[in-house]
């Protein structure tokens, strides 16, 4: 079995039948006091979702993600698809068309997502805090013990967190008061930037975890796409240049050595931080061997790998054992 | 004035009147004898470039980059103008558009292009190849001394530098025993990808120059792009998260680590490596500066702003003077 939840993707949440109205209400939000109405629809159902969570994990650590993807994956992009949308929101289509447009990104993969999202609109880390806190203290009044890791995605400056930080220390600290309770919490990043790696140092000034997003780091670590290097990788293999697919297995020698830099680099500034992984290489044999040999101390892995990951990491602790 | 050509963007030329119809076919060409006639057409007009540019440049350095950008850059997007470009090429609009589709990328900038375009198509390398060194032989037997050199964009491993020198060397090397002249050339890289800088000493092993291509290795090291960034950069300026415009003045604690590293790793290898930086940094005086100090040897800027980055790098040389 597992020992709770290494990444919780809030986004899911935000594309359900039942709330993602509410979702595109607040995207096309012209203005703070538009998209503060839309988030309070939203912060209940979010709220229901974390309470469900945690009695699930009874007591077990589950890291909440920020919202990470850019918002143009939450309006649709077919023409009959906006109409029956602008109909539904009570927009005119030619006003919806433009708002999409303007979402429109070159490579979205590099683009309006993740924290800069919490930078551009902080109203939604604050509702997301409201969410994870007031859920974590209604949960803990039944008797449990929740301490909620909250998550900041795509950080690569140190500023980009203290920014966001500031507002969910804000928020979470006022509730928490205002309920008269004891309530410890957690926040940390993601290292899935180059950068946030190379200044983890400075990172860990603020992050009291990280966990390691290799699926980004190794897509900006090698300049390439998953959805696009699918078509040239084939020429690669074929004539030997990669042995391997870097999504599959970690890249030891250029990914990894980004990712060994964090753990010293983080470990100096912190020397008790939190590390782990999430993402599909956790899943991967090779890959915990890996994370193991480095430092890491956990791996987040879809449920279906459990079994994988957890034998892998006992083969790699008997191998190369822990002090 | 300046003292040579730091950076002379081949694609450039593929755009032009004259010759925009063989790239085409060279990019819907079926199989590789369709795709090596195609190129057939263009080694002519590529080679009197060249000539002309050496010819021009009166035996200063002329760095020749490769192929760069992703291949749908050079068809048509509008619905007429593929309709126009079938007719034109005796090709059904459906065949076309097939092509066209399958050259989509949903990040382009993370895509198909670079050393990948050679490495799927070696036939591109070659004619570069063809053309650069009967130029170089043409303008010598004037009476110049011109010294080829070649750089292989967007590299992150040394396998790839070596798959395409192979093609670069054999085809060089054969010219030039065939023409039975005496002619040097260099080949080298450039290092925009994080990948690169990280494991330079390796790279350094095929590479005889690096030119920092700090565009894009501002733009991975960062995970944003150029094109998307101007929508959230104004929220971060706005809130005092940057300071600066990273693709105005280079980030020194980020991209600058990088870039030490890649100096030392580089030197390591091969210490009398040629380190330069090509890009709009480069005409930046703050960011000369920075370069002068890690110990690049040359900066390649735009032609009008070679006078600002003359006067950048001799301030450089005054308060941090070289042994």
């Amino acid at each position: 079995g597992a020992q709770g939840i290494g990444l919780c993707r809030t986004e899911h949440m935000f594309f359900e039948a039942d709330r993602i109205s509410a979702v595109r209400e607040m995207i096309v939000a012209k203005n703070v006091e538009e998209r503060t109405k839309a988030l309070a629809k939203l912060l209940p159902m979010q709220r229901e979702d974390f309470i469900g969570l945690y009695k699930e994990m009874k007591g077990y650590a589950v890291t909440i993600r920020y919202l990470d993807p850019p918002l143009h994956e939450f309006v649709p992009t077919e023409k009959a698809d906006i109409v029956a949308l602008a109909k539904e929101m009570g927009l005119t289509y030619e006003t919806l068309q433009k708002t999409i447009d303007e979402l429109h990104e070159t490579n979205p993969m590099l683009g309006h997502r993740g924290v800069r999202l919490s930078v551009t609109y902080p109203e939604i880390a604050k509702m997301q805090t409201q969410a994870v806190i007031e859920a974590a203290i209604a949960v803990n009044k039944e008797g449990m013990s929740v301490v909620p890791e909250i998550m900041i995605p795509l950080v690569g400056d140190i500023k980009e967190l203290q920014y966001v930080k500031a507002v969910v220390v804000e928020t979470a600290d006022a509730i928490i008061k205002a309920a008269g309770v004891d309530l410890k919490y957690y926040v940390g990043t993601m290292i899935e930037i180059p950068r946030a790696a190379l200044l983890a140092d400075d990172i860990a000034k603020e992050a009291e975890f990280f966990s390691f997003g290799t699926n980004d780091l190794t897509q900006m670590t090698f300049g390439f796409s998953r959805d696009d290097a699918g078509k040239f990788l084939a020429d690669y293999y074929g004539k030997k240049i990669f042995a391997n697919d870097p999504f599959a297995h970690i890249d030891q020698q250029g990914v990894g050595k980004l990712m060994k830099m964090a753990v010293e680099l983080g470990r100096q500034t912190r020397p008790d931080i939190k590390l782990g992984i999430c993402g599909e290489h956790g899943g991967d044999p090779i890959s915990v061997e890996f994370c193991h040999n480095i430092g890491l101390s956990y791996v987040s892995c879809s449920p279906f790998r459990v079994p994988i990951a957890r034998l892998a990491a006992a083969h790699a602790n008997i191998k190369n054992p822990r002090k």
